[in-house]
């Protein structure tokens, strides 16, 4: 996830973003062909300093006004003429972004379905072994034991559903020219977009220069999967806990010990998913935040978001990458549970514990 | 929308949960009939007084307690024994809080259709007329003057429907009973859960007590909405600058005045909504940030979660009514629009505006 | 807290502030005495109808709009028109929200004094009883067991003291006019300010209209306490799960119970104050986000603070108010403190707890 | 502010704990002068790869472990047994952390130093300069153009105060080891950290592991530094409004251009001040939600903090950098200043405005 959020990746995508737009200007009649090839070309072997770009763009507010320049540099005069034309650098940083946004969903997604295969194992193998269910932290009555697995399970899955919902409909190409009209685009800008679009792997539209309400959308599902995937972590970590032991996270070479009682088997994972879960909901916040704002394309808003939105992807991918190692290697101990719940006094009456998981497995797939 | 979230309002909800629950036991053979009936009857006929139940639910931490106490001692003894039977407080609490979101949601859905019908006659009537558009605040290029209005309308159709959706998925019946197992209900759990659903007008599904992603997915619709409409009302006061003064939000009776300038014209409904989008957000994160919520039932988190969402409602419509107001009353000066073109030196061609305002029309319907 | 933020309590700070703009600019003869008198008079025996001008100012976007004119009618001409001189709105609006401050900030020292004072107790009487230490929710080392509650107690101290500092500092006179320039108080601006913070028990200084820092201080010392309260709440309620047993909530009539499970004891105290630590600090971000108003009065920013002010108060005040009743009545099951710590196989070492305790009492007075 | 968060920064700092502590260990008698002089040595030679340090760090949980068992390896028997002996991996972090915050706020008061003189030329030069005052986005009466900037200042310099008394009360040695007991310091615990917080150069006081109310103080006033730095870039870019013109910000190589309108002068140094201001209330936020931590050492609330403190020192930072670039150079247009006052038809009567400047000045030094 750092490598799709990494200065190498921005400027490949940026590039691609200009090889795409000559193109497209070129199949719409707008350039000619051999120009459009030259710069896709350039786009391609150019050699950009990544360092150095990066502290010129974070000078210039923008990555798209140093990059034009140095492709420009390195173009015959036609082509560098016909660079970038009709383009405006939000253009850039916002398909950018997108794209960074749809490679990122893929990765949490593949990282989400192992997540929820290990917890369906969980789930089916414990659904029908009685245990004290605890309710406001008091012992309340016996579920099954997997009915908890099933129900953070089934809010990590409704919660990557609405990831891939709105990536799906917010991951779209921004092509709207200086001031969102598409003036310099030959009339064609609908078109061009489109073909963009389809060159890039992502959605079409108009131009959405001021109106991030995709961006909000994609933001606050992550947030809604960080705190789904915390739901999972504060459970294994009560479970964890020496007085009830009834689950402990997997033993991992390097990690989870402390610096002071060799003993100890900390829930380090958990820690990791919990710790995002207080990060991720303020993040959320600042994209919404950002949302008003100003006509045409806005000062400070929009560029407080790309920082924000792959904070949270960091975050969520942390997040489900280290639950996901903790659901494969869970350990149960099923005498701690018995032990527990014939303390507890309360019967062993699981009531629908099985029935509901049933329900639950079928609705919500891996 | 006050009254959507009053106490009453609340306790009728709760009255309707019990009602629902008793016939819906008694259709699955659980209760007699004529019993059902009597808890039905005194449902709708018991008197309660708001302000006291209030108090009692208060120190109690739940509605449920105090209410079904109130019924049982109304009731003759085997109605009284079969009220409230397989449920638990979170029950009431959850599905009236979902009750009221439903009711909430349609009253909102009303108001954005206004304020869309509303922005789509100022689109069309100014579409084609040639104005500065604006960028980082500062003056940029020409766009037709209803561009801008076209992106913030686009941008809040695009969260009214991201709210119909969350809501159409997450008003869901919850019934689990004291652990989420539905232990009380002779093994007809999911069929009596689907009766009440029904009869209450909400989804069905399983017990959804410390799976939270629903209530999350609906409050971050709403602080979406909120900062959609607050980009319209930022874009309607820069407007009304006094520098600019292309726009001006409708004189009303009462409002928009100054305790010390008697001739000032005060952009109030922009106010309103720019507050409402300040205040958006950090309750969005409120809602997330209680997402890990503890084992069946968790402690705080959930409690946290129904004045949240009130008070997100309650934004929201505040913000969608005043907006519609201004959108419906804006005063445009196309003189001050056409000095300001003249005097920017920037030319008169809007590119491709009425192209992209017919495409956002036609996609985003009021 | 309810009657500090109240329409009745807002109404009767209005026309102090009226009453002694009046008072201070007869003093520095800017209108004679006898129509100050006639003004402060008024403002004392006048009714006002709470829920008819709360309409009216939410429709004006003011309270001091229709107060006003409510005044005019019910005074001779003279001191009607000498009525208001030389303030605005929000010079209103901001002495009246620092007034309750002031009056908020006393009720909640106090009440922060009463659970130190309980918090003292019991460390003082647990400093040297050894119990398991617990760290990553892990059994860790041996503690006094009065240390954990002394670390809780010291904490909740600082924020204390932080808030009480804030107001101190913050709550003032706001006096600036319509513009923040006291245009209108003929050259004697200072001096009435400082007369009229005098009279109402409020420092002075220059107008604060778009600065609004003070603000922003105490709302976050508010949103610091509210979460040094749930650091004590999050302890209570994990000693008393029962596998634990170390400490459970007093009972208290009508709270705690269950609906579906009788014989429960929940902690409910713990679970006001958990709740109030999960909504506050998305509050804090709202005051903070409100930070950049434009130019000198904003729009939008000053208006959404005090709503998201009195909330911070009213939850600080029912964190406040529940565990210093759970700190008073705590029960504490020295037996099963024994028995956990034997469990443990950690010893009875506390290390220097002792000592550590004693420091944190001496440092933190109640 | 990049360096004092940088990995290599965070290793000398806990490499400088390490030694500190052995040190102070032998000033106590607890171990021999020799031992603690070599692993006092080893502290300062030893060479860490920090990229590999990190990554072991990251898996770890923590960085302690690893470096320990480095510099362990690194010595001879009897200095690596006495090694990191009565600390535990929080010692390490949490002083690492307020080392860093001590670095991070030395640079920022320089740079703050350097806004409020830069400020005060401008306030002082232009206290006089009749301009409009503008309330609610309207023209409202004249004020000295000076006045608006001599707000600014005043709450900047209020919220520099702040954060340098926070710090000041809140950059503390923790010393704890594993339960916060101080068990294995031979009874000297409070006498060994004294020393080590003299020789670090931080505060000394009792161990806070899960007290983090300082933490809390500190972020919350680096968010209101951060919104006090957004309101001046808030005025800065409406007054650089073309259809204003009354400031505009200083013309920089490289930086406020457009890719594709080369004649724009955009307010980019606004813009990252706004930005930021955006992004800083949701960390804040994170802060508090973090405070309520479980026992003696929490799970998820603690390793949070640290990457949030150190982004709202960048975002504080970067701010401050910009506006004191901003204020330096901003360039006013007096004739446009007259012209809107004109066009206005408020008169020209400044009321107080330079009395109440200069008294921010007397009370706000640089």
């Amino acid at each position: 996830m750092i490598a799709v959020f990494s200065d190498d990746a921005t400027i490949r995508h940026a590039l691609a973003f200009e090889a795409a737009l000559a193109r497209a200007r070129a199949a719409e009649g707008l350039v000619a062909g051999h120009v459009a090839d030259e710069i896709a070309a350039c786009c391609e072997t150019i050699e950009i300093n990544a360092m150095e770009l990066a502290e010129q763009a974070a000078l210039a507010g923008t990555l798209a006004i140093p990059l034009v320049k140095r492709l420009r540099a390195a173009l015959p005069r036609a082509p560098a003429a016909a660079l970038h034309m009709g383009a405006t650098s939000q253009d850039v940083a916002d398909t950018v972004l997108m794209l960074q946004v749809e490679a990122a969903g893929r990765l949490l997604s593949s990282d989400v379905k192992q997540i929820g295969e290990a917890l369906r194992a969980l789930v089916e193998r414990y659904a029908a072994t009685p245990a004290v269910g605890r309710t406001l932290l008091q012992d309340a009555l016996p579920i099954g034991f997997g009915l908890r697995f099933a129900q953070a399970r089934a809010g990590i899955a409704d919660a990557a559903r609405r990831l891939e919902a709105e990536i799906a409909a917010g991951a779209r190409i921004q092509l709207g020219g200086a001031a969102g009209t598409r003036d310099d685009l030959g009339g064609k800008g609908a078109a061009i977009a489109a073909r963009m679009a389809l060159d890039l792997g992502l959605a079409t539209g108009a131009p959405w220069h001021a109106r991030r309400t995709c961006i909000a959308g994609i933001g606050s599902a992550l947030g809604i999967l960080v705190g789904a995937l915390g739901k999972l972590a504060r459970d294994v970590s009560l479970l964890a806990q020496n007085a009830l032991g009834e689950a402990r996270e997997p033993a991992t070479e390097g990690r989870g010990g402390s610096s002071a009682m060799a003993h100890k088997r900390n829930p380090t994972g958990c820690q990791v998913a919990l710790s995002a879960s207080i990060r991720a909901p303020g993040l959320v916040a600042a994209l919404l935040t950002g949302l008003p704002q100003e006509q045409e394309r806005g000062l400070g808003g929009w560029q407080a978001e790309a920082p924000v939105l792959a904070d949270l992807f960091l975050l969520a991918a942390g997040s489900v990458s280290v639950m996901a190692t903790v659901a494969r290697g869970l350990e149960i101990d099923e005498a701690a549970i018995a032990r527990n719940l014939n303390a507890a006094g309360i019967g062993a009456d699981i009531g629908e514990s099985e029935v509901i998981v049933a329900a639950m497995l079928a609705e919500q797939r891996d």
